[in-house]
C-alpha cells in the first residue's frame, strides 16, 4: 500500500473510528455472540487479491463490533477500567507512521529517550523518589515475571549464570497475598521457583490486606526449613477489592532476608498521581521494583505498563544480550531498553503517553479520577444505607465490592442468588459487572472509572442493580 | 478526548503519517542525532495544561523523526527488515478505534476468534500441517521463551507444580547453535536452566548449519553425565548468515530423549509462504512449536510474532490460571489465549494481520518476496564477480554476507578496514547495513527486505560499497 493509497483509507478509517466510540453507549455492554460465532463468519482461506477497504469495514460493524465487550462504555464496570483513551490513540498511530524499531539506542534514539523522559515524568507525578527508573512493559504480567527473574537472581547471586536454579544449595521461596493477581502466581511458576515454593501469606479479614506478621511467621519458618526468601509481591490494590498490603513493614521485614520486594499496583497506580492518595503508597519507595499500568485507569490505550527498578544495573545483568550485529560505539553512553526485559524488538510505546499528557494534560486527568473516585464513595454509601445490600470491603479506590443479602438466604443459595442477578445485568446489555469469589462466596464487583462514566450513570446502575436483585428472588 | 475531538485531530495526522512516509527516502537512514540530544530537546515536566496538536507535530519532526533510523527506507539493509506496512499499520489503528481487552474469550470473542482465524490462514498460507494451533506474541523472544519454558516442563514432568526446578533430580539441558539469535541463550537463562546447563552446538564450516552428529553427541554426553537434554532450539535462517540447522535430522535426534524441539524461524519464516522455499523447511512438521515474524519480512507492523504449537494442552498446563474473577459460563468451549503466553491482557493484534491480509492480498505479498530473493542473487553474483570482494556464506534467502578483502589485509587490519568502510556506509545517510562477526572477524550482512527497495536501490548500493571501501582503503 502506498502512502497515497494510505492517506484515501486512513481519512475514512478514522472517520469509522469516531462513529464508532461515539455510538458505544447505544451497544451492549457486553458481546452476546456464542462461542464459534465469529470464526464461522469468515473465510476459511486467506485471499489472494487484494479486497476493497469498504468490505473490511463492513465486517468490522457486522462481525468484529459484535464480537467486543465494550470497555469504553459508560456501563463498563467489569475487571477494572481498561480506558483507551482517545489522545493517545493518537500517539499510537504516529508510532505506526514513524515505524520505529526499538532494538537498541541506535535503531531508534527518540523511542528510547522519549521513553525515559515521560517515565521520569510519570516518576515524578507519581511522588516517587528520583531513583527509580522506568521502563515500558506490554502488562503488568510481564513486569512481574520480570521482578520475580530479578529477584531469584539476586537471590540466588546471578544462578543464571551458573547452574541456574537446578543446583541452589538453598531452594528460594516467593511470597504474596492470596488477594494477588493471578499474573503473580503464574511469574512465580514460569520464573521455575515450583508451586511449592510459593507461599499465599495469610490477609487480615476485613480490609483483605498481608498481615506483616504472617509474612514474618513464613519467611522464618522456611529459613528453618533451609530455603531463602527470595521475593515478596505485595499487592497494593489487589484485584478482588483492591486492598493495599502494608508495604512498608513488608519492606522492613523482606529486608531481614535481603528478598526483593516487588511491588504490584497494575490497577491503583494511577492513583498516585493524586496527592491525597499517596497515604495508601507510603513506603513503596523502599521497594526494589514497581509496576503500574496507565493502560488502565489513567486511559492509555492497551499495552502500556511501567516498571520501575532501582538497581538497574542489576536487572541488565539478568536480561542483557549483546551480539555482534547489535554493537554500536555509543553502547555506553545510552540506555538500552532491550536490557531491561523480555523482547528484544519494542514499539515506540512512549508516544501514546506524550500525546495523552501533552493532548491532554494532567489536571484533567487528575480530575477524571478524582470524579470516579467521588462515584465510588456515592455508591458505597447508597448500597451502605439500604437494606439487605452490603459493602464487603473498604472503598479506598474506585471499586466497590457488594452483594444483595436478602433475609433467609446463606451459603450456597445466595450464592446463586448473586450470579443469577449478576448475570441477568450483563445478559441485559446496559452495564458489565465482574462476579467474583471473597471468602469463599460469591460477590459482585462494580469496578467504576470507564472514561465515560458520569454520576447519572453510577446512579442509574444502583437502581439496576436495585430491580435486577429483587426480580430474581 | 471526544471523538469529534478526535476526529479532527486525527485527520490532520493519518495527513502528517501519509507525508512522513512518502519523504523517508529523502532522509537520513541511520539516525544522526548523538545520546541524550532528544532526551536534552523536552521538558524536564509533564504539562499541567493540553497542548495544541500542532505542537505535538511539530515537534514530531523536530525531534522525533531525526531521532529514528528509518527502516521503512529503501537503503534499509541493517539487521533484518522491519516492514511496517501501511495496510497493517490501517488495521493497528482499527484495533486502537475498537478497543479490544483480549484478557479472556469473554473479554473480546472477536479478538480470539479472528485471531484463530488469522493465524490458521498463516499456517496454510506456509504449508504446515493442520496440527499446528497459532497465538500471536510480541516478539520472537517472548515466543522463545514461553517454548522453552513449555519445554522445561515437558522434561521435567510439570515441576512447576511441584518444586520447580528447584529440586530436578537430572538437571535440564538445552541446546542451540552458536548461530542462533541472542534470544535463544537469554530465554535459557531466564527460564532457570543456567548457562552450565546450554550447549552450543558445532556448525559447518560453510553453511553455518548445526551438525547433527555434533548435536547427538553432546546430548549423549550430557546424559551420560546424569542430566537431561530438555529442549535444542533449530533456527531456520540464523540472524548472522540466515543458515538453515537441518530440522528433520534435529527432530530425529531429539525424539530418541524426549527433548522439545522450537524451530526460531523469526526472519526466515516469511519464507515459508513461497512453495519453491519450502524445501529450506523439510521436516518442520515434526518439532514441537516454531516461531515467525510477519512484522519483520512479511511487512506485517511491529509488533506482530507467531508462536505455533502442537500439544497446546501442555502449554496450556504451564501458563494457565483461572482466578475467579475472570471464570465464564464457556470456558469450555473456546481458546483462551491467555494461557498460550505471558502477558494476560492482550491487543487485538489479528487485526493487523488481517488487514494486511485482505487489502494487499497474498500474491502481492509473495511478489515482493519474490522480489527481495532475486535482488540478493543479484548481489551476491555481483560480488562474486568482483576481485577482492567475497560472499562469505550461502545465500538461501535475501541476506548477503561479504567482504571487502583487498590484498595483503588480514586479521586485524582487514577487521578495521570492514568496520571503517561499513560505519562511512552508515554515516553518510544513503545505505544503512550492520556489521557483524563470523568465524571471529567482522564482516558486513546486507539484508535486503525493505518493502521500497527495488533492484535499482540495490544497484546503487553495490556502487556505494565498492566506493566506500575503496575510498577507505
Amino acid at each position: 500500500m502506498t502512502p497515497e493509497e494510505f492517506r484515501a483509507a486512513a481519512h475514512t478509517l478514522v472517520d469509522w473510528v469516531a462513529d464508532h466510540r461515539s455510538r458505544i453507549p447505544s451497544l451492549p455492554v457486553a458481546s452476546q455472540v456464542k462461542p464459534g460465532e465469529i470464526r464461522d463468519a469468515l473465510p476459511t482461506h486467506a485471499p489472494e487479491q487484494p479486497e476493497p477497504l469498504a468490505d473490511v469495514l463492513a465486517d468490522l460493524d457486522r462481525i468484529i463490533v459484535p464480537g467486543i465487550t465494550q470497555t469504553q462504555h459508560p456501563g463498563f464496570y467489569g475487571w477494572f477500567p481498561s480506558n483507551a483513551g482517545l489522545a493517545s490513540l493518537l500517539g499510537d498511530i504516529a508510532s505506526g507512521g514513524v515505524a520505529g524499531l526499538g532494538i537498541t539506542w541506535q535503531s531508534a534514539p527518540a523511542l528510547t529517550e522519549v521513553e525515559q523522559v515521560v517515565t521520569e515524568w510519570l516518576r515524578e507525578l507519581c511522588g516517587l523518589a528520583p531513583e527509580w527508573k522506568g521502563a515500558i512493559q506490554d502488562t503488568a504480567s510481564t513486569g512481574t515475571l520480570v521482578a520475580m527473574i530479578a529477584g531469584r537472581e539476586r537471590a540466588s547471586e546471578l544462578s543464571e549464570h551458573g547452574a541456574g536454579l537446578q543446583a541452589v544449595a538453598q531452594p528460594l521461596v516467593a511470597y504474596t497475598s492470596p488477594q494477588a493477581h493471578s499474573s503473580v502466581p503464574k511469574a512465580v511458576l514460569l520464573a521455575g521457583f515450583g508451586s511449592e515454593n510459593l507461599r499465599f501469606v495469610d490477609v487480615d479479614p476485613v480490609a483483605y490486606a498481608m498481615l506483616p506478621d504472617a509474612l514474618a511467621a513464613a519467611m522464618a519458618a522456611d529459613v528453618a526449613a533451609g530455603k531463602r526468601p527470595a521475593i515478596v509481591v505485595a499487592a497494593l490494590g489487589t484485584t478482588g477489592t483492591t486492598a493495599f498490603d502494608p508495604v512498608a513493614e513488608i519492606v522492613e521485614i523482606a529486608s531481614e532476608y535481603g528478598a526483593w520486594v516487588h511491588v504490584d499496583a497494575a490497577m491503583a497506580g494511577s492513583a498516585m498521581l493524586l496527592p491525597e492518595c499517596r497515604h495508601l503508597f507510603a513506603g513503596i519507595d523502599g521497594a526494589d521494583s514497581i509496576g503500574w499500568n496507565p493502560h488502565k485507569w489513567m486511559g492509555t490505550i492497551l499495552d502500556c505498563s511501567l516498571l520501575y527498578v532501582r538497581d538497574v544495573d542489576h536487572l541488565v545483568r539478568c536480561m542483557s544480550t549483546t551480539p555482534s550485529y547489535l554493537r554500536s560505539a555509543v553502547d555506553d553512553d545510552v540506555v538500552q531498553y532491550k536490557d531491561w526485559g523480555i523482547p528484544l524488538g519494542r514499539r515506540f510505546r512512549a508516544l501514546k503517553l506524550w500525546f495523552q499528557l501533552r493532548l491532554d494534560g494532567v489536571e484533567a486527568i487528575r480530575a477524571r479520577l478524582r470524579r470516579d473516585l467521588a462515584n465510588a464513595q456515592w455508591l458505597a454509601d447508597a448500597v451502605a444505607a439500604e437494606p439487605d445490600w452490603r459493602v464487603l470491603a473498604p472503598v479506598d479506590l474506585q471499586t466497590v465490592c457488594l452483594r444483595h443479602e436478602p433475609p433467609g438466604l446463606h451459603g450456597e443459595a445466595l450464592d446463586r442468588h448473586t450470579l443469577a442477578w449478576a448475570d441477568a445485568i450483563n445478559a441485559g446489555g446496559k452495564a458489565f459487572v465482574s462476579p467474583s469469589l471473597l471468602d469463599g462466596r460469591w460477590m459482585v464487583r462494580v469496578s467504576i472509572g470507564a472514561e465515560a462514566t458520569e454520576r447519572a450513570d453510577v446512579q442509574a446502575l444502583w437502581e439496576l442493580l436495585r430491580a435486577t436483585a429483587a426480580s430474581c428472588r
